[in-house]
């Protein structure tokens, strides 16, 4: 090879600088600023417009205001890239900046309004931030690998194709971990990006770009994906909203990704945004353009409105929430029960029922999930990184000695195995999904409501918000849901505040990881970390999973609101 | 092992002899009667009116017939019994016979009607065969595998309880090949299965069985399973319907299989019938009772009565339909390119437009197919058959000398590869989908009718029905489609007539298979040999597959109708 693998960055960096506008630069707050949330108001590269469009979480009311014309697609997408590029200056959340391409397309949109006085459908106007993978048409698309720096698309994704056909605007991509399977964002490429909230605390991943942009507000909604947590994890960290849609209901084709081929545990794409509206609008406007007639994999699943009336759930009057304190292996930190403490709370409150959720076979399934997947990554890994003679990450730590070897401290690698190896451990994952839905069926007997329990609340992960970088090393939360194909969002809580969140005195530990991870904890460090948790239906239960959120949301916020009182 | 394999065959046929009633023994004709489908009505076992409710073959009119009370349960059960078993007399199609279990059933049936004035489901006194691998609780299971002998089942199959809950009356299991990964039905526990139009020729497999059976009019409604046409080999080559469902249409789980664990392209239950109707009902009655609550494999999909309405089809008015003539690599024998212009030419009597549809890279679909079959296939049949030293059974060919060794003669087996090159495959099989898919898609520019093509008809395999045993040595015309998972179903169009039938003079050959298939060709050989092709819709369109299924029906009938004029 004739150009070493960092001259390729060097060459990528340089021309992501020189593609933000000079005229949006900002002067950062020093690196000692943990939370960076208000520098897009501070900054004053921000109309009072621009800064009233980009605080209006509430997506639908976007849209309303963009389809009544009150705001232009051309203002309300830049406004998000300006804030989109503030963001940029002090998370680095962002890989493909195309403000042109942006704005080109806001102005065509604004014009077909004007003239014939209709959207162009129903995501008109909205600007639409997407991971590093889905791919557009002319566009880089690397997904943290130094070897694909140069791998232009040729097509849009499907996703992409919607999206234009539904109005939206594309307008930047975001930054993951190199090959996705990680659970923070740092990769030889862009770098790392950091939680808004904290900048000591990782944004999570593998849709970390999107979990910081969003939650500095730099887009109104933002599409990740998830094989074992990704969209749920920079949701939860960041303290936004997500979804995880089960296997192919939004279309994943022409999008790039890691390990393709492995047909048994698939990833997903998946919605994040500061309001639930937000992950609902995206979902129904996907599905009304028929994803199954161009995508291979995506099936024809029109959106439910009977399923989002919880018609399955008795109408949504008197629901059954199932809580997991632990999944049997890890206390989660003391944020996270007081989380789950005030949901359980608000949700009894409003008058649903919440009964405790034994943990039924989470280390067995969430194990199976890891060999699956390691079964082929080495050479998967291999045959990208081998193009330039670039490192395989083996771990998200801030490394003083760049070059140390470490072993992989997030998913260790197994040896090879035979396909028909991988059958057996495909088979024996068959089993589990089949004795975990036998075991949600038998809830029957304990909801009260003549029904099995109508979704799940859990933990998304056992730490104390956002841990430190490179310490986020558990997706055994999240990583179960994707194995089950189960619906599941995120939605934010409360965040580490530590006059509510000191350590509590040991209790028995399930085991070693336990205590460990229970030293692990003290607010300080935690300090200011959103704490999201998980809401789980069954499989293609996207529509009720979004109804419930918005169940549990509004509990939340009423019980909120009579603390305040 | 203390016991031989041969001494367990022993004593299972032992027991399958003893369980069949020894008043319902006939005289079977000698072997070398070749169409033995009249035999029901010669025998003199079955009274008038058994032989009036076994000859009807609309399930629509049995199902009416059962709910007015003008046949008990009890009735329809007997007859369909004692019809299976003169059946099994002269095509030997049967494994497992459970007579009084049925009647039991029927019994029950039958009173509850009587108490309530209701039925207990829409298939209520329906006899349903079952192929031999969807278990019954406290029957055995060997898929033809000797070393199953003594698997007994602790728990019906998702499907079977669906049935028992829409008021149906399983009440036999039909017979497979060993492994199920052959296009005919041969294995060492119950022997052969021979085709009642013509016992010198293969009725066809995996679920020939099913096939033979329903051809005899001895079961009105059967199940089989379909990874690679082995639902649609059996129905074509017998002459009755069939239907393949795309993947998690129908429930699975609890149904014994060979390579558990492969999860890329994944065998499917379906039904077999005489009449249209059946299949449609089945359908309609599985999904209505929601198999995606109890089959963690099952697809949230409701029997859609829009699609069946053909709403995306321009309401089914004018329709067009690609016709495969032949896939590029075997021209088929001359009745079925019969069959082809036959119903071409009552599609364009009825007003339907028809284009050719140029076979698109068949080739590497259906190679990809056998490779990701046979990357781990080896070791699975190793695994059971070790138990009890039986053989692997590498060709359906009767051989002089039983323990002669053969290579694989359908599916040569692959040296066990890696996980990460199986992997490859499966990426290589996704590609090939997307292709497909655009492939259809770009038929928006040849139909005429704004739509891409509605529906592909096509040969079920390029044999001119089915051939002698053990010559059924391709499955390439029906595994793309399980590959693709395009819901497909099978139609009887016509039988082999010397008169009409002659071989044709040499054409430029495709290649060296092609020329060996032709030179295989005589209309004595394939004498009586039933007619069907396929009907493939796009992925999970059932419901329209089957509407379109009963348009071509019907304009098929109309012109056989219109030709006896």
């Amino acid at each position: 090879m004739s150009v070493s693998w960092k001259d390729l960055v060097a060459d990528k960096k340089q021309r992501q600088t020189a593609s933000i506008p000079r005229e949006w630069l900002i002067t950062p707050p020093p690196g000692s600023v943990r939370d960076v949330r208000g520098v897009p108001e501070e900054c004053g590269l921000l109309s009072p417009k621009e800064l009233e469009i980009t605080n209006t979480v509430d997506v639908e009311l976007i849209l309303r205001n963009l389809a009544i014309a009150k705001w232009t697609a051309v203002e309300v997408t830049l406004a998000f890239y300006k804030r989109a590029i503030v963001a940029q200056q002090v998370v680095n959340c962002l890989t493909e900046i195309f403000v042109e391409r942006a704005l080109a397309r806001a102005k065509e949109l604004d014009a077909h309004l004007e003239a014939t006085g209709k959207v162009v459908g129903p995501l008109h106007g909205l600007p639409i931030s997407l991971k590093d993978q889905i791919s557009i048409k002319g566009l880089e698309t690397t997904i943290g690998y130094v070897s694909w720096i140069g791998k232009y698309a040729s097509r849009d994704a499907v996703l992409v194709e919607i999206l234009y056909e539904a109005g939206a605007v594309p307008f930047v991509r975001t930054n993951v971990p190199q090959t996705l399977m990680w659970p923070e964002t740092y990769n030889k490429v862009f770098g790392r990006t950091l939680n808004p909230n904290n900048r000591k605390l990782t944004c999570g991943g593998s849709s970390g770009g999107e979990g910081a942009l969003i939650a500095m507000k730099g887009s109104p909604l933002g599409v990740g994906s998830d094989i074992g947590g990704s969209v749920r994890i920079p949701a939860a960290l960041n303290g936004i909203y997500g979804l995880r849609p089960s296997y192919g209901r939004v279309p994943y084709a022409g999008s790039v990704n890691s390990m393709e081929g492995q047909d048994s545990i698939l990833s997903v794409l998946g919605p994040l945004s500061n309001s639930l509206s937000g992950i609902k609008l995206f979902m129904q406007a996907v599905s009304a353009y028929k994803p199954w007639l161009k995508d291979p994999i995506a099936r024809r699943a029109p959106w439910n409105e009977d399923a989002y009336a919880l018609t399955e759930h008795g109408g949504g009057q008197q629901l059954c929430f199932g809580i997991i304190w632990h999944d049997g292996q890890i206390t989660p930190h003391p944020p996270v029960t007081r989380a789950l403490e005030a949901t359980k709370a608000a949700l009894l409150a409003a008058g649903h029922k919440v009964v405790d959720w034994i943990p039924y076979k989470h280390k067995d399934i969430v194990e199976v999930t890891y060999k699956i997947w390691t079964s082929g990554s080495d050479d998967d890994y291999k045959a990208v990184t081998t193009l330039t003679g670039e490192p395989i990450l083996n771990t998200m730590e801030i490394l003083v000695d760049e070059n140390a070897v470490v072993p992989n401290d997030f998913l260790p690698i197994q040896e090879n195995i035979s396909a028909f190896k991988l059958w057996q451990l495909q088979k024996e994952k068959l089993a589990l999904r089949q004795q975990y839905l036998d075991y949600w069926n038998r809830s029957v007997q304990i909801s009260g409501t003549g029904r099995p329990i109508d979704a799940i609340i859990s933990p998304m992960s056992p730490y104390g918000g956002a841990p430190p970088h490179g310490l986020n090393r558990s997706a055994d939360y999240t990583a179960i849901w994707n194995t089950l194909d189960y619906a599941a969002a995120v939605f934010p809580v409360t965040r580490v505040d530590p006059k509510l969140d000191a350590n509590k005195p040991p209790h028995t530990f399930l085991g070693e990881r336990d205590q460990a991870h229970y030293a692990m904890y003290d607010p300080e460090t935690f300090w200011n970390a959103p704490i999201g948790l998980q809401l789980i239906g069954r499989r293609d239960e996207e529509e009720a999973v979004i109804a419930m959120t918005e169940i549990v949301d509004a509990a939340l916020k009423a019980g909120a609101a009579k603390a305040r009182l």
